[in-house]
């Protein structure tokens, strides 16, 4: 199929707080047509506009208040060539699975498949190499055309980007410590309770720090030499720290790494940073951001408020790039954490899938 | 003369928002009672109530109201026994040390002369034993009474206390990256500008990391076999990255240490942490806390709006111990940083220095 | 009984947001001995530290920790001699009632039977006269010495205060237009969801405005001439809207008013404001406030932050008096929400009773 | 001239934060071109980018980075054929008198000539018939082409929009009470100190409530029969009230209102509101909102973070419209107060100004 057709998209877990950033970028993309909105049983039957408290600073596109919502029966999207999935952990595992199997292109933003070896954990800016392990993936488990792409939680996200970006210009990492102070989005609605953050920080985002000590492995890893799976790295060692903080949308992450071998010099690192350049870039995906990292020299940067729009919310913002006294390079990243962090990649994904031929 | 005499104090800075905690802690301090305020030619000669703006929740003590504001002249400060200083550094330095050499006790929350090797930069829960080299300091600068004592960087105040219980019951500390949550109120009045801290972050606190870096090593060092002055560490390295986060008052920091020999289990940190006692609290000190460091094992504190007042405010609260993949261990702690961090530490100082007959 | 024995006090509700204020203020009052805490069947048998998430700034008293929560069943409170309630309206119905059928004197922040005629709905700084309908309540009901007093709403708290001083020295007011900036902690917990207060403002406090239009009418009314009911206002009108923000305690309120007859000076009302003073005062209650209504000059202030707890919470500030272009005067009034807005109103009116002999 | 030349523009005040709104607005409207920054001497001489603490959310245009800010003297202004002024009040006297007087076509957003009877007080969706003073302003200073056109206060610029669409509909109002809640945004930077905002009100903001009451009138008003004067109403009397909140941008107003004849219903009410429409629709100006008044039903709404970018940022949203149990209706109505509320109105003005021939 050419990749210049127009998707019908179908968004899962459409009335929570990543389905409604789904929506908002999906109108925004001439890639895709919404075609359906999944989500709880509750929901089914009303039209969006009524079944969502919907929390987005943008306004409800006009295009999807009145689609009647869907149970998530994938017996009930024919006519969707891709799924995006924004659904809770605690639905994602049997639905996700279940539109797998009815031979959907399904991309996810749960966390539930994100470390099976067969399934590309993506963030598009980083690794579309690992979509070299779908063919296996289909053989395994019996599938024509169906196949699952996910992507990976949002703190792990933004600092893959850089990390990538270092590895493969001056070899591998041996150690990051990184300490995140995220925004309450991620949390999503209702949430974190405000008297659990107003004048106050949470040091505990429950769940998030293996699952980033995890991921970073794999995305940064490569596949099996027969492309049947992905190979995570073996000799990085990750620390994260993962703080909740009263700020909207934007996580911050502050960074210290060891390099394997010998360091390259502070401009050597701004450089390479600033240079760093993927393939969704060369095929021209509508969503990917002419610079993925944005290197700032202002001394106070990146800031949540000033810089999570960089590229559309699909740049990360790198600032404070400086030596280390314990390793050898310390910085401070910033990722919008509900587009590249989450809705944002997996639209990403969907496109590069498409340009790439994946979608039949 | 006797530790039980109650002692004049002198405020210096006293407009200021550091200047407004020594006022508030005092008047509620029986060893005290507030004699002299000084504050900038501009409030000098004002009642105090008239010349500044109050920022504290507490209300103003009815004492202080009508106290005429001096300027910062040590000939105008007779009758005073102990100075506090919470100058501001660009005017700290001069009339600090005009204080010291009209042989006023001078206990300072300035970073001037925190790093003069035969001044004492003390965390009075921590290492009041640098109090030895206060004699060496009199002979070189030619005093017959005066002194100055000075406390650490707020942040600094926070770290260093579990550092030091755990240097002193498992040996030397090879390697520290810590990274820091700070509170507005760290900066005074404006201070942060609104506009750069409602829902966002602010990546920096200028000229914060160097002088945590470097107070950390002066405190949890010793003094030289003469007593002449102070032996910073050599062997341990300190990473710090400094971040301003929108929390009215309390120091959030994520630690990863390594330590230098055989670490011990997490089990034997919190019951070192727990059990760690100092001098200050022997000797009956009215600010010292019941408990240095109160360990929690809610796996979601400590939390600056909840536990910023432990042990009112002199207690550092320590959570989140658990391994490190990097390093050994890793944990969260809060410290008040207007209470052990500024002004609580400098009365304590001034408290302890009374004891031990320093105030003469 | 003597009004100088120790009562044993019961908190209904007691791991919720009031409950926690009614447990961290009875711990600091000698009048009153924490014997009993009742929650919902989930928290039944558990130590009362194991059953609740802690959310004051206050650390849980040590004395409560221990005691297990029990079901709301009357039966279980033997010995108890007053019953504070902090439980939902959902809740508070049925369990209320059951308490004072049981013959317990029951001090109720709950809205279910402030507008019964026979049941005192008393701000204790303003209107505890309304005490004399008690012996009608006790007849009507059969009881010999149970019986019940609610607090009103915590908006209507702090926006009584003045009004009553101003209608006993300047005569009846006329209208009243009210709009609130309501505190976060007056939602409990979870209560507001942080995605909806921060960088925010929610126009609507569900339930709140019908609540204080009709409470002002009763509180500022009288009781019958046979004391056997309550008396609102017929002639004021009030308009209230009301106002989430992003403040965890203190709800701030702006008033503008017209008296019914010849309008006072702005300095014959601030004069009013200032001398206000009440029987719990007089009765010498250790809750009462030294200043019921803390007027002030700057004008900037009341600020929440800066005066929620003057007189411990239990005063009223009031500043920016004014001629209002439209009506007669205007003003902006503070008051602590969860304190004389609620447990701590509650906590007085049981003082005043015990006092006045109606704890028996 | 065509209503359809480019026209080149000059932004006053252009490091400022209103500054900094007027050129991410220009640099999206196709009518002007930025030719010119001005800004005080301390920046002038420096490229923008440097001579700026960029503080929207919105990336700096690359086309003005380089820009060399010059001051505000007109003679160096050549070229430009509208200026826009962000000054502050303080510079804004002198300076756009100048410009003026050089026969520019000044849009001011600052207060200093806002009353003068001859300057047109233009909120752009409600009284472009106040243009028609123009003619007689040139006359009487003696100008040919150049003339000044202000608009309003911030929170002026929402109230007076549905109050004009009701007075057009249902004749004169006779009484307003309006309560601000308005964001920190509108005091520039650095503004609003932290300390004063965070977990905090501040109920005062210097200087508005006057503003408000009196530029309510002009605005309302008509122009003379000649049409040499604004003739501002003489029978509405206004009270504003004005509070600083914890919120970036968007003020939030809660309105009650007095009809001076026969009150018409609620429904009626909101049917008017939902149908205003007005001049700068009509002409097609590039800046006009597709809905003037966004009219919401949802009863917790508006809210700032999500109805301030409605219609761009230059629609008012309004709801919670009810009776008002004092006066008739009341209201609580949501303005973007850096677009609508100052550059984007400014804008607007000159759109308006083009399409109808004055700028010459």
């Amino acid at each position: 199929m050419s990749s210049d057709r127009v998707l019908n998209a179908a968004v899962l877990g459409a009335t929570g707080t990543v389905g409604q950033r789904f929506i908002v970028l999906l109108s925004q993309n001439p890639m895709f047509k919404i075609h359906s909105l999944g989500a709880s049983e509750r929901s089914a039957g009303k039209p969006y506009a009524q079944a969502t408290r919907w929390k987005m600073s943008e306004q409800m596109p006009e295009a999807v208040r009145n689609i009647v919502v869907k149970s998530c029966d994938p017996a009930l999207y024919e006519g969707c060539d891709v799924v995006f999935s924004g659904l809770d952990a605690s639905a994602a595992g049997d639905v996700e699975k279940a539109f797998l199997e009815s031979e959907f292109a399904v991309f996810s933003n749960a966390k539930n498949y994100r470390m099976a070896e067969d399934v590309p954990l993506c963030v598009p800016v980083v690794n579309t190499d690992h979509y070299a392990v779908v063919s296996a993936q289909r053989a395994a488990r019996g599938l024509k055309k169906g196949f699952m792409v996910t992507n990976s939680n949002c703190s792990t996200s933004g600092l893959v980007v850089p990390l990538k970006a270092l590895q493969d210009k001056f070899g591998p990492l041996s150690r990051v410590i990184v300490t995140t102070l995220q925004a309450i989005s991620g949390a999503g609605y209702p949430g974190v309770a405000s008297l659990d953050i107003l004048d106050n920080i949470v040091p505990l985002v429950p769940g998030e720090e293996p699952k980033m000590e995890a991921e970073v492995l794999k995305i940064l890893g490569g596949v099996s030499s027969d492309a049947s799976v992905c190979s995570p790295l073996q000799d990085l060692r990750v620390s994260a720290t993962c703080n909740r903080v009263p700020v909207v949308d934007g996580h911050t992450e502050c960074v210290s790494l060891e390099f394997a071998g010998e360091p390259p010099s502070i401009d050597a690192i701004k450089q390479c940073l600033r240079e760093y350049t993927c393939e969704v870039q060369a095929l021209g995906c509508f969503s990917a951001p002419a610079q993925v990292i944005s290197v700032t020299d202002e001394e106070d940067r990146p800031q949540p408020r000033l810089d999570r729009n960089a590229g559309a919310g699909m740049s990360v913002t790198v600032g404070r790039i400086r030596p280390c006294p314990v390793f050898h390079v310390r910085f401070t990243l910033l990722v919008h954490n509900t587009i590249l962090g989450a809705a944002g990649a997996s639209i990403l994904n969907a496109e590069y899938a498409a340009k790439k031929g994946y979608i039949v």
